[in-house]
């Protein structure tokens, strides 16, 4: 179009880079976008070749891909014993979170919580033997994303743990998760003491049939119902769960007093449960590993099927790269740190709950759940920019979380690896900080983006596949 | 200061009403504030001179009136029969919601819950003998208000009514309310057909002993904490009660597995609260009734102390004027209305529940529930607009009920009659909307503004008291 017709019709301008410029535009009443540009990140040229030559079908594998995360239906139909449901699970073998890993290489707090596990199981008598049973070879390690499963923090499963059973009744793949233990000295954080052991005992004994009999009897319970109801109340089902540990409590208490054993069992597995705002993190993270795991090996598509860390490395998969992890060093969080304990205190970033974020929720939900970001300092208005950011990076909104703050837009899902080279904006995570020793538990608790590497790597896993 | 040194200094504007003036000013980087001005309302001229000869003294009376409002702490103690606790109750007297009214003025949904009470009490077999009763003058007729207590829709509180007894802590006074009956046909939007009274006979007989022990047993309930968090979580406690209705059940289980009969009649009662979200309707308002009855004769103040509809009248009272109530008539509200209804369908607005607002909750609150706004066909940016209105026509900001999409301010607490007259703003209420017909129930929910006339006349009634 020659210049002198430019500026006969109406003028629709995309701004890209200086704001101020927008700002102009907006006082001549010119409509005008602002785009938030910034330099992208290093990547592997020959990659980002290939990945533009086939643009056409990664878009085409990235747009069925999404669809069926969004079209996922996560409903809890049971529990039952790790050793009885999870697939290839064994007597010595220890599932953990994020990307694989050997004791060698495993952080203080997965020690601690693999030295808890041995002991709970009675494979170890005391913390020295746990150590030198785990270092022997006799003891498998796997991660718990190759067994349909997940856990938050360290995410230790051992055999005779209770797990959540999880199906997506819209793609019917299953999916697994340990009962959250509370706050305090627990196991996921890498303490291992008789306290810890004890009432992983209780869950197991007490928690564990009560809440089965309960489920049994209301048959299930519909997940993405009450998440996208805690989205409307606050949480992000990441780093708060208080709504969502309230509408599961709602819908399963009358079961709960109908099959336990007694009232006064009844009424403390409630208080349990009650005592507890976390608890439904538990169920957060299968319901959106089961949702992510229907979008796997779609080929050519770049969009992250898991995205967790082990406390050593952060790992990321992608639908089209198959059971490929591409890893980097786990960032250690800048965090609030409970007082007494400073960021040199911190363990580097762990556990699979970044599960959440990959669903589109947890930090990428942050805007309907401000307090979290108020919590570390920030305000609401930062919380909706966290949040409006993740859009720059995802495939799709979701139909059925909305963020109300936003006027109920769907919240941002399918990270794309691609998108988040390019644009060099990383995604958002709510995390809790584990000590960097074993024994010690929970430190404090933040945002962190992801890091670069292992969405390096991966660009260049994808080109591969794509060149065939 | 001549007008050739004022532009020597930065200049600090303050634009009234066109805004488009403010944005001339954001251009040039002049920092400026935009009052959203609009013609007072007309109010009489002798009375105003009167408050503003007096505006000191009101200014310190309002100061002391929000200062007790603020420091309540209304807890639920127990729970007893309306007979055995409310002030002056007597079994030939009802309890009515708003300003006084008598038999022959009451709208259709009131003259239905009158008619369903009499029934419920054995005080007449049939609508015919109830009707007949009603208006021979053997049966008394009283504002709730006037008895320590609030119900909301129709209001109607008889003697052998179950109540909640609440207790605010800080200053000692007492108040009550019934228990929320669910929805459909219901008492309180003007039902009184046989379910309606097997409903209540229910709660009477099974609801009612059950949590009166639970509540024994935990002691006390902290309703300002539950409404705090609530307002974290999606509610207003007016029209949206989803989250505090979960945390009170969630406080409250336990004890009801533990103090139940058996555990059967556990569950159904727990069902009975499961299955209605607005269950702690009926301890927000008492809550509020508490927290405002503690501010009520200070002299001077122009702080309402109630604001409440009768389906015929809308009546406001202030701290400074006693027991007395100015009225106008209550508007028909705009309304979403459930599918077969339209506004010729709706009673004008009736209720106590307005003692939420009065409070700075509910409509006061409503960018906490943006859901409500959404409903009714507003956007999440209307909810926040109307919240930040009420900023305007209050005393104080709460200290402890906040919001967390106006990054958590506290909420717009103790509304000023005469800053209401003088800027024009009225009280914005969440209402739900009763069928003007006795007998049908529920039409529709929305959002009014209050009417002019009660607080026009409340300032002349203020002036009155100033003037000695």
């Amino acid at each position: 179009m020659p210049i002198k017709d430019l500026f006969q019709d109406e003028l629709k301008v995309i701004n890209i880079g200086l704001e101020s410029f927008k700002k102009s535009l907006d006082h001549c009443h010119a409509p005008s976008v602002q785009v938030d540009w910034r330099p992208p990140v290093a990547a592997d040229a020959g990659a980002l070749q290939t990945v533009r030559d086939k643009a056409d079908a990664i878009a085409k594998a990235n747009a069925k891909a999404a669809a069926k995360v969004l079209s996922a239906k996560p409903v809890l139909i049971g529990l039952e014993k790790a050793l009885d449901v999870i697939p290839g699970m064994k007597k010595n073998l220890l599932l953990h979170a994020g990307p694989p890993i050997t004791w060698e290489r495993m952080c203080g707090p997965m020690r601690g919580a693999v030295m808890g596990a041995l002991i709970y199981e009675g494979l170890a008598q005391s913390p020295d033997e746990a150590i030198k049973l785990a270092a022997s070879g006799d003891i498998g390690f796997s991660p718990c994303h190759e067994h349909s499963a997940v856990g938050p923090m360290a995410g230790v499963i051992s055999a005779s743990m209770p797990v959540f059973v999880l199906k997506n009744e819209e793609h019917g793949n299953l999916g697994y998760c340990t009962m959250n233990e509370g706050l305090g000295k627990v196991l996921r954080y890498g303490a291992y003491g008789p306290d810890v052991v004890k009432k992983l005992k209780w869950m197991e004994t007490v928690l564990y049939p009560v809440l089965k009999k309960a489920v049994a009897k209301v048959g299930k319970v519909d997940l993405k119902n009450i998440i996208a109801q805690a989205l409307h109340m606050g949480d992000e089902v990441h780093n708060r769960n208080r709504a969502a540990t309230s509408l599961f409590y709602r819908a399963l208490a009358p079961a709960v007093v109908r099959t336990a054993p007694d009232p006064e069992t009844a009424a403390t597995v409630l208080e349990f449960i009650n005592g507890n705002d976390h608890f439904f993190l538990n169920l957060s993270m299968p319901a959106s590993k089961v949702s992510l795991d229907a979008a796997r090996d779609i080929p050519e598509s770049s969009l992250l099927v898991a995205m967790a860390r082990n406390g050593t490395d952060f790992g990321i998969q992608l639908s089209g790269t198959g059971d490929e992890w591409f890893t980097g060093p786990a960032p250690v969080p800048d965090a609030l740190f409970f007082p007494g304990f400073t960021k040199a205190d911190a363990n580097p970033d762990i556990g699979d709950s970044a599960i959440t974020e990959t669903n589109g929720l947890g930090g990428f939900a942050i805007a309907a759940s401000p307090a979290i970001v108020q919590f570390v300092g920030g305000s609401a208005a930062d919380a909706v920019n966290f949040t409006r950011a993740m859009y720059e990076i995802t495939e799709a909104e979701n139909n059925v979380y909305q963020i109300p703050a936003l006027n109920f837009r769907g919240s941002p899902t399918g990270i794309d690896a691609i998108k988040v080279l390019e644009k060099g904006i990383f995604p958002v995570i709510d995390t809790g900080v584990a000590h960097r020793e074993p024994g010690i538990g929970q430190v404090g608790a933040g945002i962190l983006s992801a890091p670069p590497e292992p969405f390096q790597k991966a660009l260049i896993g994808l080109a591969k596949k794509l060149r065939g």
